[in-house]
């Protein structure tokens, strides 16, 4: 069935449409939801280690990359997911030409849903920008990150690649550390892992943690040392520094010294501790190359394997949604 | 047969080979020929309009989008034509590379013709570049706009949307209205609407409207509203800031004040009038946000549907036509 | 078998499983393995030239094109070999955003390296790039240009292009001339021609030879009379002004009169002499249009066609091998 291998039809065959026809925040899915997506990716997972990595679940489909914001690395996983599925992709970076022209977001958004897409995965500097979107047009809107908002899908690529290292979610202790104030990631992954029933700490400087976290039940660390003790897993965070302007923005030396993960900070943490980043990496910042390159506690690359994979299930299932819809 | 729902295997076994090897200028078709495409495109927007939008007419050729200046609506247009028909398509925007080399135009199509291209779709800033480029090239050219000469295929998709919306072209009166002088849209417009026997209108300032226009058999209005009076379709040209110097150019105030097309000047217009504009618009200048969002009367959307669907129409009897001649 | 055509099959048939899993350079190879790629690739050129283009030999295979240099003519043609050999094709250039977020260039190949592809082609500035990304890639890498090194695929479709206008490649007389200071086009040709029994002579200034080339045992001349004089291959090179500061260029004028192959000097050379030129062309700096437009003499667009073919070998070679090793 549908080329897809022995291991695969398992999972294909339990059909599993999205909840809602956009998936714009973490919190659009509940716990049952993500076991779904994540007992599906697991099986695209399988099916990207093959040799052939090809199945025709979305042929005749037509996927289109938005992306305001450059990301080689988050648009070529949304690009490889959309083909592995055999759908049509087409990438768009309206930086330099609508845009240039005045075109607003919700005319470029409109115009592009003449066009008859399934699929718009939306990436955009303004928090919100994937909702409005969703709002006017008939496909479905997958949110690649807008802002300092949400980015849901890495949020469900970190969850699968927790699950696969510690076989559950529910009771780790994960440390969420450094620049969550700028942190889209931060906040998809507090609202999932919560939901999924982890404890999460934010730890980092005060001028980096939100004034909001007060209101999501996280633990709040300031103390790198103490803030990572016992964790499971320690989930570090890229310095914006691109976001902060002269004065805001921290000596990187010192930023390191007090904030940056080396081996000393990580013996402080459960044993079999796991650290994650969601790339790219500001090597001797934020994270030291010797913990980084660590295969024995990374899972930094597996973040990325795990990233088309979870794709994969959020591009199927939204499909099959639409076309229950329909 | 070739996946094709059973509405559109009635259109598709009425072959059409395109009459010429090139799509260069709106004059290329006949009033015959120009039905054929749109009966043929009219089975393309119900393809697109289903689930699976995808056909095998044009698989093992190679399309390659060649733009000089940027689109990410036509760009993304062709791309999506050429991918839902099948073909390989390669995009490529020589703006950074082989140009910035010192490679010239022709070389840039001769070596492109040499990787044995089927299509080759130009946009260029010069007019007559793909009718110079068609010259040295074995393979089919379509312009997609070259300079302030010609973009047929936007022709054809605004003829496309006219004719769903009317039942005919014949007997309309068009009012096309505003930046006539810099318009390659206006000027495949005119030519097409003219041999399908509409009553072709410009309306615009005396500074926008190229002395030409007396020899284009055209009523020419200075005065929007006398220009629009009565008219069937209002088409709004977008005012091409980005061309114009600092003398030349309007202020926008003023100008929406008198050629910006809103309600009451909109009520001058037939009762049934629509209208339409190629994109990308500036709100407030050349149109009002109220007249262009009203699905009643605007055919802004339909007229980007018809884009992909005419452009699959052009591309399917070209292969047919470049079949035939080898 | 595959939907290639009667010619092709047979060729294909002819399993061919690339020497090394990765191709970084000509010296890779040995005669024999030369000729069964160029005999694959011959195969190819007659695909390539039907209209139907396309087979399924890496269906379900990733090819990323990794272009951290510009390079529409050398980035289109290995997208259009991947995507006639049915792989899915994923371009990336990474100048603007990984890159300013400071991810290194291992990171960056570690991390597409998760996203599983089979294939990986890298264009880079620094030579020896592809080099120390296939140490940390489980995919094939593809030395599509690194600095001033190597360029193994364009010497692979130069040897397609001469033997078969010449039906052989040893005993060849090959000059080549011009800037081969900067050319890796011209080192990977040297390698490659040296070791199928060609005779090579490198013809420039004393400013533009590299002093190493006293050991790659080559006859340099500085005065190109005498350095085509009989050869049955001239090779140009572009003179690569960009790499050149200020006091080093010379003047273009200057530099025609001395090293520009115009009809005098080429009247020089065998009478059968073939001209080639990688691209893309100074026109009257290096090579004057009457020489490089006489289809007489001239292989340039030759070898653009034979890239794409020559690709296409190297391909479907790399990746039986990664299948062999698995």
């Amino acid at each position: 069935m549908n080329g897809a291998p022995p291991g695969l039809n398992e999972v294909l065959t339990r059909t599993f449409s999205f909840p809602k026809r956009h998936f714009l925040s973490a919190t659009d899915l509940n716990e049952v939801e993500v076991a779904n997506l994540l007992d599906l990716a697991d099986g695209f997972v399988s099916l990207n280690r093959q040799t052939s990595k090809k199945l025709d679940l979305l042929k005749g489909r037509t996927l289109m990359n938005l992306f305001f914001e450059n990301s080689t690395r988050t648009q070529s996983s949304f690009e490889l997911a959309g083909k592995r599925l055999g759908a049509d992709v087409v990438n768009m970076s309206p930086r330099s030409s609508s845009i240039s022209k005045g075109e607003t977001l919700i005319d470029t958004a409109v115009t592009l849903n003449a066009m008859q897409p399934d699929l718009l995965v939306v990436r955009h500097a303004s928090s919100g920008a994937a909702s409005l979107l969703s709002q006017k047009v008939g496909c479905s809107v997958v949110n690649a990150g807008d802002g300092q908002h949400e980015h849901p899908t890495q949020a469900l690529l970190d969850a699968l690649s927790m699950r696969r290292a510690f076989g559950r979610i529910a009771g780790l202790k994960v440390a969420i550390c450094g620049d969550v104030l700028h942190s889209r990631v931060a906040r998809s992954n507090i609202a999932l892992l919560q939901m999924l029933g982890a404890h999460v700490r934010l730890v980092g400087p005060p001028t980096l943690i939100p004034p909001a976290a007060d209101r999501w039940n996280v633990e709040v660390f300031h103390d790198m040392r103490k803030g990572i003790a016992g964790c499971d897993v320690v989930m570090m965070l890229r310095l914006q520094l691109e976001r902060m302007d002269g004065v805001m923005a921290p000596s990187q030396r010192e930023y390191f010294r007090f904030y940056g993960l080396d081996r000393e900070k990580l013996a402080l943490a459960a044993p079999h501790v796991r650290v994650m980043h969601p790339g790219p990496m500001n090597r001797g910042v934020e994270i030291d190359s010797e913990v980084a390159d660590d295969l024995s506690v990374s899972l930094i690359q597996d973040q990325v394997e795990m990233g088309v994979a979870a794709r994969m299930a959020v591009l199927t299932s939204l499909a099959a949604r639409l076309e229950n819809e329909r």
